[in-house]
């Protein structure tokens, strides 16, 4: 078999266990409708991040259309399919290490989603967040996500998207 | 094909994959004689964390068997074949956002490798680290890993290891 094959094979098997996992979804979709996205704890890393205005760090992880474009410094605008979650833990110190600042409880799980027609409102990106352990939704109705939007009009140079990918070897 | 058949056949492939790009390796060995682990860079994520006293960010992924360990909360001891990957950048402020701290180029990736028979001497851990975009091995000969474990021996209550793997739903 030859490496594309078996990755090509890898894939596919990989979207077909997505797909048998779906219906295990028992998390309620954003307010905006927006459904949690499967799997993402296993997504790989673009980027992490440690706030000080909030006392928060995180980790930002992308689907595979994601760190393709990550990868290949395709980011301005990302493509369409692009999904980017953001892992929100509150900080604290490490017992051992006083200097490290490392998670403490998990805040809130967010995604960015990008589909320039879809979302042709919110300039192709639609946002999602999931609070806490317990993954409950965030925002009251749908409005929720002109806060996101209006937040991350700062960033609109780089498509809305704070995050740049990490250097990586 | 039953879910559990195709995510057997799934990491069977991954792993063929991962057996066809290791002849592609072409990073010198840590003086240890350690490889640098293949495909590190897809691991998953275990945490993340800020250091002031040497101003850095760091993302820690593990490979399946430390996946594995992590999320079921079977980490002391990890068990043998459990890998962790630490990528260590400077830490910078986010133009855009300047209470931020984000990555700025890339300092190490240091590994802790689990085998409690090969790295007896060292507490069970084999310990290896490749400086920059260019991967460097660190350390001109094989003592370097005292250095490593000694640090490391503050961490002995919880099997050697700082990092305690973030909070995930």
């Amino acid at each position: 078999m030859t490496k594309k094959t078996m990755l090509l094979l890898t894939l596919g098997l990989i979207f077909l266990n997505g797909q048998a996992n779906a219906e295990n979804n028992t998390v309620p979709p954003a307010p905006n409708g927006i459904e949690l996205p499967q799997h993402y704890k296993n997504w790989r890393l673009i980027g992490v991040s440690h706030r000080s205005d909030n006392n928060s760090l995180r980790a930002i992880l992308g689907n595979p259309v994601a760190i393709e474009a990550a990868r290949k410094g395709n980011t301005n605008p990302w493509p369409d399919g692009s999904i980017l979650a953001k892992l929100v833990w509150a900080d604290s110190k490490h017992p051992l290490w006083e200097p490290a600042t490392v998670p403490a409880a998990l805040k809130h799980a967010e995604f960015m989603i990008k589909d320039s027609n879809k979302y042709r409102s919110t300039s192709g990106w639609g946002f999602a967040r999931w609070l806490g352990m317990e993954q409950k939704p965030y925002g009251s109705d749908a409005s929720f996500s002109t806060e996101c939007h209006s937040c991350h009009g700062k960033a609109k140079n780089t498509d809305y998207v704070f995050t740049r990918p990490a250097e990586l070897p």
